[in-house]
């Protein structure tokens, strides 16, 4: 059974929330529903495209897709698992706007406690199903805790190596210098083209892909230190580290680690 | 403001339920209400008198005490935090029975979450309090893994004073040779004190005392093995340790610590 086969079926039923949890790559094409979404990342990345956005999903974040909203979602890392509700739209602030949100230790027991039900609709008055309403409930607590990391995409096959070499190498301290070097290409040239392609510079992309990283560290390395993911992730000093996360997620390294783990 | 002095305010509300967070040493004196209230022990021991029951309430465990029954509460121990709910009383099966059971991680956040209300009552569909409902509602979920753990006192003074020899060195092999020879007894007159008085035997007694603390050290020692915490609780082998944790709480010492850390 396919989601989005199923969709207006989804849409439709007078059931308070539909649940769906995931393990395994998706690729949900352009789409919109009538329905309020909630999606957590567990573990991985997960991108979404709205207009001309393409925002991250970082792991133990979660997205909120108002009603109505066109947008294509792509979980991509092998690792990921998506939890999803499709809740009954609501005109009450927070819920009327797209949004990418840590989760708190209260909203990840709440998902992992969802995992009772799957595939399947629910009412908030079935057994243990008052769970499923706490969750919609508690969610506009994390509004200031907002994050927008934008990880733009090309087809452009220059820029499509470009981005692997990043990907590839974002764990050393690579320079605009050893880009052009690499590809054969004049500073002016190189940048000229990533910017045309990506609409951000090439120090935004590495920076928002070692945040992203060091996101996925904190929360699969309990062992590392914060130094040591500022190390693998890049950086030669933790300060430079803390300061570029604080810039990106609103949060230090420090918080977001005990919020997520 | 003495939560006793406000029971019949308490009662008599047409509220959903009344919440306190208290901190620091409470002796509550027999009483009973018409709410059926949750208290659950964030750390160090209460004890709870029915009858002639007196239970112990481990840390991270909770208490359910149905409507109308008659109870007392001793929360001694220093670092013990308690949180109690008084919530309207219910005739499903679950909520009629007094139980002692260890709280899951979801039930651990949903009380922390609770936090935000103290001293006061609160409706169910006030902003964010679906999650109290919540709360009551999966209660009957932990219903399988209740345990029961008598720790009973006396007055008599050399009683007394054998059991602050216990509590002084439980971690050491007590064995009955040792405590008569403490307290130039028999064995036949000290067994037949200690029964007459406690209503169960000296060895049941050392059993229970050392469960309890054993809790106690998997939850503020997480940097010892169980076979550390074994140890210092006077156990000479692991299984010997994990069967009686077994006998008494109905789960292996491992078990406990993933619920309750």
């Amino acid at each position: 059974m396919k989601l989005l086969d199923i969709l207006q079926e989804i849409d439709d039923s007078p059931k308070d929330v539909y649940l769906v949890h995931e393990r395994f790559e998706r690729h949900y094409d352009m789409h919109t529903h009538k329905r309020d979404q909630l999606s957590f990342v567990e573990g991985g990345v997960a991108y979404v495209t709205i207009e001309n956005e393409y925002l991250v999903v970082p792991a133990m974040h979660f997205l909120w897709i108002p009603a109505g909203v066109p947008h294509k979602l792509n979980v991509s890392h092998r690792a990921t698992q998506l939890h999803s509700f499709y809740f009954k739209s609501s005109e009450k602030a927070f819920y009327k706007d797209l949004g990418i949100y840590p989760a708190n230790r209260l909203i990840i027991e709440l998902i992992n406690f969802s995992q009772r039900w799957s595939h399947q609709f629910v009412d908030y008055n079935e057994p243990y199903a008052a769970a499923l309403f706490s969750l919609y409930d508690i969610l506009p607590l994390m509004a200031e805790q907002q994050i927008k990391l934008q990880l733009p995409t090309s087809e452009h096959p220059k820029i499509e190596q470009v981005l692997q070499y990043i990907h590839q190498n974002f764990h050393t301290p690579l320079t605009l210098n050893e880009m052009t070097e690499q590809f054969y290409m004049s500073e002016r040239s190189f940048c000229r083209l990533f910017k045309k392609e990506l609409h951000i510079s090439f120090i935004q992309y590495l920076k928002t892909y070692r945040i992203i990283q060091s996101i996925s560290f904190l929360q699969k390395r309990k062992d590392y230190s914060i130094e040591q993911i500022a190390n693998a992730t890049g950086y030669e000093s933790l300060a430079a580290f803390s300061n570029a996360f604080y810039e990106y997620t609103g949060m230090r390294p420090s918080q977001m680690r005990k919020m997520i783990t």
